[in-house]
Parts: C-alpha cells; structure tokens; sequence
C-alpha cells in the first residue's frame, strides 16, 4: 500500500470535515446554545490540526493510487469521519461513553439510525443538527462529496467510487468522475430540498422539517423526537415522508435520466418494477394482516405504507409499534430489511439488482442442470451481466451472510433472545435502524455492552461500505508497504 | 422428457418399495400384531400393482436418458414413494389425516425426524420399525439401493447418483456406478450392525437397539420413545449413539479409502478437520454456557456433546431440551443445523465442504479486489474447484436461502412466533428434526395446519435432495415430451 498517498487523502477528508462542523456550530449559535459551541470549535479545531499535519507532512510526488489504496481510503476515512464525528457527543457531555458516542456517530454516517440515546429530545437543537446532517452526507457518500467538492480530481478516483457506491454496479453517469459527483449530489440537494419544503407546508416546524428531510434523504432515520414522527399527529407529513423514503430509495441514474429527457429509460427498468411490485404486494398483505389492530382498511393501509416504505429504503423511521404486528408482517419486514432498495439510491440492505441477479443465477442452474452442455448467459437491465459482476454479487451476499451469522453469535453473548440479536445484527448491516423484541422501535440500543456496541458500529459501517472495503482491513496483504 | 423410461424406472422403484415392506410385515407377525399386518400386506400389494403396471404396460426400447430423466426419476420416486409409505399408516388407522401421514413419511424417508405423532410409544411395533427403517433408507438413499440390487445398471445412472448424493461433487468410488453402490451400502450395513451390537451391550432391547440404530444411521432421528434416547436414562448408550451420530455425519469415502488400506488420506481432509474442531469448539462453548442448567462441568458437557454431534449429523436425537439453554448455545445450534456434517455422508444441511468452498470464495474475492489483473483458482481437498462445481454450491446456498426465507413467509400464516416458524424451516430443508420455541426438543409439528405441514413436507424432500431436483419438477421445459 502507498501509505502517503492514503494518509494524505484522508487528511483532506478530515479537513472536509472540519469545514462542515461549521454547519451544527452556526445551528447551535442562532440558538444560543452554549454548552455545544465550544464542542464543535473544538472538534473542528482537531480535525484541522490532524488533517493539515497529514496534508503537508506527507506530501507525496507519488499519487498514484490503484484499488488497494482506494479502498483503504474508504473504508478508513468512514472510520475516522465516526470517530471524530462523535467528539461533539463527548465534548458537550450529551453522551459519556466513548462506545455509545462512536456508536451514535456511526449509526449516523452509516444511515443506520440505531440510537443509544433514551431521551433524544434532551439533546441540544445543535447537536440534533449534526446527527442528521450526518445521515445525509453518508447517505450519497462522504467521498463522493469530497470528490465533487475537490479541484484536480484523478480518473483513478473511479476506484473510490466504485467502493464507496451501492449496488453490484458503478453508478457513473458521465465520463469525468467529478462531474457524475456533482450531478449526484446536485439531485440529491434539489430532492432534499422539495421535501423540506413539501414538510414545512404539512405543518411542521422549519427546524423539524428541515432535520427530518435531512435524515430522510439519506435513509437514515434519526427523528428529532422520542416517539420518531408519531410525535407530530400530523397525516400529511406522514405521507409526503413515505414517499419521499420511496423516492431516495430509487437509483439516482433514473433521475439522471429524466434530466436529460430521457424519462423513458426508466419504464424498461427491471429493478424499479421489481421495487414497485414488492411495495404494493408486501403493504396490502400487511394491511390485510394487521387490521384487527387499527380499526378499519384505511388506518392500517397508511401504517403498513409507510412501514413499507421505510423499511425497505432502510430509513427505519416509525408510524407505528410494528413489533406488537403478527408474525406475517414482521417476517416480511425482516425480508424487506434484507433485501432494501434499489442500487445507486441512498438505501441499504444487498438492493434489488442483486436479489434479481441470484434469482437468474437459481434459474441457470435449473437450466444448465437439464442441458449441460448449453451456454447461458445471465441477463440484467437488458445487458449480459459480466462475469466479474456475477462473482461479486455472489461473494457479497455470502459475506452478507457470514456476517449476520457470525455477528448474532457475537451479541448472543448479551444472553437476550434470539430474534433480539438477530434483528439487531440484520438491522445494522442493513442500516434500517430498528428491529424486533428489545431493539423494536419503541426501544433503543443503550442496553447493549460496550463490546456489542463496537461490533455493531462496525457491522453499520461494514454494511454500508458493502462489506468488501472493511473485510479488506483485516488482510494483511493490504498492509504491505510498496 | 422420455416420460416412458422414467414411469417404467418408477414403476421398478415401486416393486422395491414393495419388497421392503416384508420387514415390517415380518415384525408384526413376530410381534402378533394384527391391526397393521393387513395394512402392510394391502400397501405392499397396492405398490406391487402400480409398479407392474408401470414396468409392464410401458415397456420401451428406448432406455436412453440424459439429466432431465435423471432428475425426475430422483425427485418422482422419492415422492411417491413417500405417498406410498404412508399407506400403513393410513390403513391402520395410526394416523387419521393424510397429510399428517404423508409428513411422517416424508420425514422418515428423509431423514428429518420431525414427527406428528403426540404419543410415539402408542404406536404398534411394526410401524415403528417402518419409520425408523425409511430413515435407513433414505440415509444412503433410496436409488443408489435401487442402483445397488439391480441387474444391469445402465453407466448414465451416474445422473441419478449424482441427483441423489448428498454434497458438491459426485461420491464415485469406483469406475461402475452399480459397484459404487454396493460398497456404499456395505461399509453402511457394517456400521449400522456395529451400532446395534454396542447398543445391546450398553442395555437397550434387542428391538430398540436395532430401530434406534437405524435412525441413527440414516442421521434421521426417530426414536421408539415420546422422550427420545432420555427415557432410557442410559448414559452409556448416549455416548455410543453420540460417536456414531459423528461417524454417519463423515463423508463415506474415508471408510472405503480405510478398506482399501489408504487411510493417510483421512489425515488429509480438509472437509474432516473442519468438521472436528467445530465440533470440539462447539462442545466446549456451549459445556461452559449451560454449566449452570446441569451442576457440574461433567453433566453439561455430556448434553452439549450429544447435542452438538445430534445437529450437526442433522440427527436430532435428544438428551435434553435445549430450548431452555441460553440463546448463545441455542444460535450455535442453529448454526450447526445450517451447516451440517460432511458431504458423502447420510446428513443434510449445506455440507461443509460447501461452507469451506464458500469461504474461499470470499476470500477470493478479496485477493481480487486487490489485484483485479491476477488470476485466481479456488482449491478444495488439495484440487481444483471445477466452474460447473464452484457455480453448483453457490446456487445452492441462493436456493437454500430463498427456499427458508419464503418457506419461512408461507409457515407465518399460522402466527406463531417467528423463532418457531423459522426455526421449523430450517429444521426441515436440514432434515434435523427439532427446531425451537413451538417446535422444540419436546413438541412436535401436529398442530400445524395441513397447508403448512404440506410445505413443511416438500421442504424436508427438498432438502434431502439438495433442492434443485424438486425444484426443476416446476421448470415447464422438464415436462416437454420428446
């Protein structure tokens, strides 16, 4: 590995960093919040000491950087955007333990939305702000935003890309790197910003609606109330964020696409009808399932909509208990958990794109078991889908599975229930936020030991990396110097 | 498809199922018990029709057959031969309801071990002695018998072999399927005569020391007693049946290889070591973790064992109900259920020689992302992983998956808790028996509705086939005449 050229690029994400904490500090100044101005100059203080040392101690003629180097980029710069993203929880006391602060950073960037924190409306209006500006901008992607921001940014940055993104596939829109970064991120701004005005007119306070449109868009989840959006009794409001949860966990090549009027790219869309099929089917089962418990077909058609709509877009926010839900329809939110969005959104979970892609790769193999000698092809989105393509989806998902697998047995030694850690490890890897039994969504994550904690802080960020990018730190072969 | 030979090769499948049902004819007479002496005679004599029927009237020349006649014969015979096995049931009035018998029967002949039966020890002496002894058969399998006793076994019935063998790759021994076949079924006879011997010394009855040893050998778990092995209260007889548990979960090649005096190669396997420290691990995990149920280390390390060997054979055999232990040991036991023994062997689950190939597979994909240029070969058992193998076993693992995951979804309609549905599931697609919560060590799957013990059935015959013979049975272009 090229140590310089990583250790550089990570101070420039640290100094990135720094710049953005001015965001909750101007938040925490209009409101006169003493108590976490000073938290946040602090943080921002470090993170610029540390990224100007490692900027110019380590200046490098060397920046040639390969895949090696991007992913170690990746994976450590969501590390320590974390790490340092939880000192303002520290600093201003709001949280004291190192482990739950790291916890709560994480589950931010990781747009996993799990919180540690029992009474979320304690917190200061400041450092609510950073909790949810923190979703958004792990949301499209820290580096993505950094590559969109930089001048001078190397074609080689593909490679960042490529770890950073969601989904099988590399979502680049046009030839120059920068340029599909800036377009990502302008979509995202523009959609994020239709929602916090579309929530200002429901009724909702500028500052609620601004924070939820914040954590919406990234599909992480953090309310800014203890009862998430139950606590504003306001339908409306309701129905604009289902939607909206919906609309960021859609491929934003799609939008691209409507952009430059080519709108009708997204009718032969195989991921999206699959998306809208598995929406419309899961929520009138549930509804159906869980009647008896609202009173009539309407009521529990809006709960089962927007539970849909949140958990399959990996928000986690909550209409509703969903844990005193029959079994039917929690199992097919846990299937939703697993499954996610689409590829290219803001969402979680291993995506569409890639639960079609094993269904051909089952259908293949009933296929090639009948006729042996025949050559098939595996089709996606109307393109043969390539080789190296096929074998990545295929070692994603068992490293999925591994992970929830060998994550379970490691929470298990809390001694709760099974479903409890189970959902708990699924919910993190899939940055939804909130699972069944204990971590249900009336409850939180305080419980936990520190040790379970760090596993599932690592678990998010592992989940929203896609796995590969923090699997790769533990091999040594990375590590050696070039 | 050659719908002739396949309806004759079914119809010959059905005389042997026929010829078989002397032996529990036989302990009736010895036993005197003449309400299911009439059942057997009647259902033997139904098979003897049916099968002469088949063989005779569909008489052809035409005895070429390719994967597709294969496949159908695998997944075809084993269903009606479980529809076939039970008619004792039926006739005698043992089981009223046809789809209660048709899962018991599917249970024996795959050796899962579930049963329906509240009052085991109710039923008469010859009907025990059928289930135990369709898990006998259906441990080796019912084909490779039917390979093993038939004049002229045609060198294309590799393709059955190759449909019925447990594992990612063919069991062949030797060059001639049909030998293949005997020497399976010996090495299979000696250990399974060994095991009865040392039961009988141990102090069980002659009779339940051979039905025990028979479910024990096929891994299917079918005890003569509502509290299983428990009710002898024979310590020494939980230990033979443990060892023996681990000995039918070991790939059968080892012992040939032992016979034909290279049992260095024992040493050798990768698959076989696996096997033994996870269970060593495993034993000793869970010893610590339930120390406090039993008293003292000795006690909680006799069940951990017994248990440990008793799921990961995919037996199913109780000491002890292990739903009361922690969720730790219990998630571990889930674990064992997924994974399995060893390929070549009479258990289910994924095999773990799938489980290692896996794991190469992701730690491939690691080397790959690091160097995108280098080739990269997987290598099992100190070979080659072929495309077509290395494409099979990660098939398997999607359709396994699916298969859980939707089979789960279908089993939610009776709403019970989610533990018990999943773990009912998994339980069968392993062929383990028992599962947790509802369908715990000390229930049993009566009170499932008859469209959730229908699914349950197809799951276990899915599972004992390693799923994509009964899977291809949906695939229209099986069904094409030719």
């Amino acid at each position: 590995m090229n140590y310089k050229i990583v250790f550089q690029t990570l101070g420039k994400i640290l100094l990135v960093e720094a710049a953005l904490l001015i965001l909750p500090l101007i938040v925490s100044l209009i409101y006169h919040e003493m108590e976490v101005i000073l938290p946040f100059i602090t943080t921002s203080g470090i993170l610029l000491i540390c990224g100007l040392l490692l900027v110019k101690l380590l200046k490098t003629t060397n920046n040639n950087y390969f895949p090696k180097e991007a992913f170690a980029i990746v994976s450590l710069s969501w590390i320590l955007v974390s790490i340092f993203g939880c000192l303002p929880f520290i600093l201003s006391g709001a949280i004291n333990n190192f482990f739950d602060a790291f916890f709560e950073s994480a589950s931010g960037f990781s747009t996993t939305g799990a919180t540690v924190i029992s009474d979320i409306e304690s917190l200061s209006k400041g450092l609510l702000f950073w909790r949810s500006f923190s979703q958004w901008l792990g949301g499209m992607g820290i580096l993505v935003f950094v590559l969109a921001i930089l001048p001078n940014v190397d074609p080689r940055s593909m490679y960042i890309l490529k770890a950073e993104s969601p989904g099988p596939k590399v979502g680049k829109l046009v030839s120059k790197v920068k340029v599909t970064a800036i377009i990502l991120y302008l979509i995202y701004i523009v959609l994020t910003l239709i929602l916090t005005i579309l929530l200002k007119t429901s009724g909702l306070p500028l500052y609620d609606s601004i924070l939820h449109a914040l954590s919406v868009a990234g599909t992480g989840g953090f309310s800014i109330k203890n009862t998430s959006i139950m606590a504003y009794q306001n339908i409306p409001a309701e129905i604009i964020i289902t939607v909206f949860m919906l609309l960021f966990a859609i491929n934003f090549n799609l939008y691209y696409y409507i952009l430059i009027g080519q709108g009708k790219q997204i009718l032969k869309n195989e991921e999206l009808r699959l998306f809208l099929i598995i929406v419309i089917i899961s929520t009138l089962i549930i509804a159906i399932n869980i009647m008896k418990l609202y009173g009539n077909f309407r009521n529990s058609l809006h709960h089962s909509f927007f539970q849909v709509a949140s958990i399959i877009s990996t928000t986690g926010m909550t209409s509703t208990d969903f844990n005193i839900w029959p079994s039917l329809s929690k199992w097919i939110l846990i299937i939703l958990m697993i499954t996610g969005g689409c590829a290219g959104s803001t969402c979680g979970g291993i995506k569409l794109s890639r639960v079609i892609i094993l269904g051909k790769t089952i259908k293949n193999e009933v296929k090639y078991s009948l006729h042996p000698n025949q050559v098939i092809t595996t089709k996606f989105e109307h393109k043969r889908v390539e080789e190296d393509v096929l074998r990545g989806v295929v070692s994603f998902i068992i490293a999925y599975l591994f992970i929830v697998i060998l994550g379970t047995l490691l929470i298990s030694f809390e001694n709760i229930d099974i479903l409890s850690s189970f959902t708990a490890v699924l919910t993190c890897i899939s940055n939804v936020g909130p699972g069944l039994n204990l971590v249900g969504p009336m409850e939180n994550f305080a419980f936990f030991s520190n040790f379970s904690k760090l596993i599932l802080s690592i678990i998010m960020l592992a989940g929203r990396l896609e796995i590969f990018p923090i699997l790769i730190l533990f091999t040594p072969r990375l590590w050696k110097r070039v």
